[in-house]
């Protein structure tokens, strides 16, 4: 029996011991985290499949896994002999996980079963809001009742990674440009405008920005696990006392921060006094949703919001960690170059998609205030490419030629910012769909970063600029075409997003967004080509204020694959002064060498 | 004391007598009607405004009108002096109705007063979803309670039209292409997915398309005044009596319809004798919504989708009727050219914004199968055409010059469709920011009308195109870039719109839709160039179906205001593909002089 049949089968001995139709496992921790630290991996414990996004179903006899677009390659592959069965969400066909779980009883009742309706979910890590609507497409898929009062995985997952105990760091006030106490203000003034009088912050990336702290407990993410509880006069963080070093308790105690035992945050909340408190039901988990007995005023966490607005020390940290991430993906280019050309038809084990991966990772680390990555690199070659988020690995991973298209997905942490960027680079040469295909997703690229709009629209109205040259010819992608940044915090960071599907937060200046369109074709290639922009003022008029934005990402965009008759004047200029202001902003800091060959790279279309 | 000074009077008599803090007057009618008959335009008797949307407050001491950007410019010209303050609708610092009653209540109180909490609308001309939305915010405005079971109207309008009684006629089957039984039988099967048995149809385009039945009871819009009620097994249409003719009895007998006093609709529903009834709340009053004793299904109607997208009959109809107003345009431009050369400098009375709407109305009326106009002619000469809903009347009439832009929004209605068409004309030299903004205007229109699009995506998603080349310039405009358009029908028609705000209708093949950008310019002028488009299938590849827009309107684009080097090769190349298109279509139907006149509009660029 292989690893997960055994971890399935002992799943079912409990849920028959515990009389349960169905176990709901999320991607999900107590913070609602995109990505969580080992000891919350238990949908990929179960299922095998390890991508960022996915939910496991199991039944008595049958398993199931939801995940997006991005990884329907991927899983198929993972879960293959799992006894999992691929659900791809969001396409016509797809049941819901109440509809799913609603045939599987309808058969077992046609074979002459009584089976029990009684499906469970761990609430401390699914939201107050996935809880709700999951009761509600239980009960409506035919009176199914949903149980949140248990860990499906203790007594089965013998080894279970504990909770990383790593020291939290101080984040200094001249990258962070905001004292802590200032932001803790700035919550409770939009915290009385909401008329509540405290809030519990469960979301990691929002805790440490707002005490201006950082930590090493989630994977290429610099949080640390913890709760922050404000009222209207105190504020309180739930931590493991082992994280604090002296310098940081002193710290907290400079700004009123007390501190509590991270695992005494119920009691926390059973002893808060105010008469009311802000609840974000997509943030905080079920379980202690449901454990306040005070008044709870139910709205959006203001903080995401304004964590999203980028303050001056932070876009200056900003362009100072793009032009240190720029240097670093120029060396690379050029070394790929170098590697291309001598190739040559051969290949090398010198040159595989996890050699390449680990020397960008190598150059980057050479930088000053390098931290880590900021995501496992996408590097993924041929038809790789097509699989959205592939991440190489010892079993999957083959070597490039000279020839064809390298897709690469990369980003770091720096202590003065975040970088996410994404590359397509010609190895050799191309097939004229692989041209057509990567101009097109350029023209994309090009249109949606050179927009002007005005204040406040929506990611979604902002959205098909990107896609408009890819629809005449046929092409989409189903992913989201930018999502904000954070400020040496998570890679993705929200509230807006540019997307097709209806985003209403607003974009202002300030915010960081990315561009990032692109095209898969399964087993051929796939092309995708991101900065990473700031939003700026762009002009006032009559019809009131309007935005563009300015590229913060600094590294040029392979012109080889270009069919230039594609492009309109407009689209080769706005690449031209793209590439100028590249090569003018790193030159000074390369070697001849490296400046010549970015100036090759840089040369007007 | 003026008239609408003496109404405000008498109504305020009757809130005294009946204890009323403030009565609210919509636009409405008991079928949620954008263009209702004379009987129910209560907002216009009231305050005198007479734009198509409105909501006039009144209270003891204060009065005021909430209405959107189209009217903003009308409306201060007509509310000045009538008491009425102007609310601008979305725009920011505009308090809801809720919240401005809740201010002068507080003032009254300031000042010792103890007001009244009550306010009051209309409950049978309110429909239930605002009626609930409203008194969601009277509630939280602070404590405020709706009174719905009073006419504000009663006993204050004397001379009040009643309702029209015109007769009823028959919509061919070669012209609806679809039986009334085939789309009774359809809406009967969307109602069982839907699990409701039956439903009450209170709008009367909706009506009028279901029986293919036409009327005259509203202006410019082929409908009559009437309920219908289908249940599993049977279909009642409630209107007056007076209104059918023999033919129309036998017709509606035949396809089984019983028919049932208008004013029995109340009892009709007391009498449904199904499990239960689908009524959508946008659509059923809050009076008739309340009267229900049976099981509610709350759900959108399926009716807005299924008549959205049009048959091969109806869109045949469409080209023909499309052809017929083409030719009347042509005649209608070359007439104008004429004018516009005599009078080179010099005004002249046979020239003015009502005399030439009349003349265009007259040229259309020479066409066979036309029936009235679709709406009233907006001719907007210079600043007028900043105004977005402008309609010229004898006290606003304006002399057209040999200069400047005339903006003119029309279309008819004819047996076999319905056209909207807005043309903005140069009446001799412009201004370098005329010339600018038109055929900036153009690029966008161009740029959206020219899109290819996924199967499904919505109105939102597109919306952006016609913009893109606006905002570059700080250019905006605050109303919808396109609506559905009626098969002799309401020339404006949902469900599907392309606008700025969320609007999740998937667009799909053979629905209509205009695509009408514009910018208007406060005291200086305006420009909109609209077409009316049929949605066909473009190309389906391995990334899905795409769908793309056919023009339906057949008239030449001014090119004289163009500046040619802002256009794209590829906009240059659409605009004289539609150009030579518009001439092969319409030529052979026309004079040779009036071809000749043609042959030059449509030369390429």
């Amino acid at each position: 029996m292989n690893k997960i049949a055994q971890r399935l089968n002992d799943l079912r001995t409990m849920m028959e011991r515990e009389k349960l139709a169905a176990v709901i496992i999320p991607t999900s921790d107590p913070h609602q985290s995109e990505y969580t630290a080992e000891h919350w991996k238990c949908r990929e414990f179960i299922s095998g499949f390890n991508g960022s996004a996915g939910t496991a179903v199991v039944m008595p006899h049958s398993a199931a896994l939801w995940t997006d677009s991005r990884y329907f390659i991927a899983a198929e592959e993972q879960l293959s002999g799992s006894g999992f069965l691929l659900m791809k969400e969001k396409l016509e066909g797809t049941p819901t996980i109440a509809q799913w779980i609603k045939g599987e009883l309808d058969r077992a009742r046609q074979e002459g079963q009584q089976p029990s309706t009684e499906v469970a979910i761990d609430g401390m890590v699914a939201s107050a809001s996935q809880v709700r609507q999951l009761v509600k497409e239980l009960r409506s898929a035919g009176g199914l009742t949903l149980r949140t009062n248990l860990d499906p995985m203790r007594g089965i997952w013998s080894g279970r990674p504990t909770l990383p105990m790593n020291p939290v760091q101080i984040h200094p006030m001249e990258l962070a440009g905001e004292s802590c106490k200032e932001k803790i203000a700035r919550i409770r003034r939009a915290l009385r405008e909401q008329h509540a009088d405290g809030m519990l912050m469960a979301r990691l990336d929002d805790i440490a920005w707002t005490l201006n702290l950082r930590g090493s407990d989630v994977h290429c993410t610099p949080v640390f696990i913890s709760y922050l509880l404000i009222s209207s006069t105190d504020a309180t963080l739930y931590i493991y006392k082992e994280k604090l070093t002296p310098q940081v308790e002193a710290y907290l105690h400079e700004n009123g921060i007390s501190t509590a035992p991270y695992d005494s945050i119920k009691d926390g909340l059973r002893q808060y006094f105010e008469y009311n408190i802000l609840l974000d039901p997509d943030e905080v988990s079920h379980t202690l949703f449901k454990s306040i007995s005070c008044q709870v005023v139910e709205a959006a966490s203001p903080v995401p919001a304004m964590k999203a607005v980028k303050n001056e020390a932070e876009q200056l940290g900003f362009k100072q960690a793009m032009l240190r991430d720029g240097i670093a993906m120029v060396q690379f280019l050029q070394w790929l170059d170098e590697q291309g050309k001598a190739l040559s038809g051969q290949s090398s084990p010198a040159v595989t998609e996890l050699t390449i991966a680990g020397k960008l990772q190598a150059l980057r680390a050479r930088q000053p205030h390098y931290r880590d990555l900021s995501f496992d690199t996408i590097a993924a070659y041929g038809p790789h490419g097509a699989i959205v988020h592939y991440e190489p690995t010892a079993e999957s991973d083959i070597p490039l030629k000279a020839e064809g298209l390298l897709l690469l997905d990369s980003g770091a942490q720096y202590d003065d910012g975040t970088t996410d960027i994404t590359r397509t680079i010609a190895m050799g040469p191309l097939t004229e769909e692989e041209r057509r295909v990567y101009t097109l997703v350029l023209k994309g690229h090009l249109q949606l970063q050179n927009m002007v709009f005005p204040d406040g629209a929506a990611g979604t109205q902002l959205d098909a600029a990107a896609r408009m040259p890819l629809w005449r010819y046929g092409l989409n992608y189903l992913h989201g075409t930018g999502h904000g940044v954070g400020s040496y915090l998570s890679v993705h960071e929200g509230p807006h997003q540019i997307r097709m599907e209806w985003k209403p937060t607003p974009l202002r200046a300030g915010m960081t967004v990315t561009c990032e369109p692109g095209i898969y074709l399964a087993g051929r290639f796939g092309v995708r080509i991101e900065n990473t922009l700031l939003i700026v003022p762009a002009i006032e008029t009559e019809h009131g204020h309007f935005l563009r934005f300015q590229p913060l990402t600094l590294c040029p965009i392979d012109k080889r694959p270009i069919i230039t008759s594609l492009l309109t004047a407009e689209e080769r200029q706005w690449l031209d002064s793209y590439h100028q202001t590249v090569y003018d902003t790193l030159a000074p800091h390369l070697t001849a060498d490296e400046a010549a060959w970015l100036s090759d790279a840089c040369a007007p279309l």
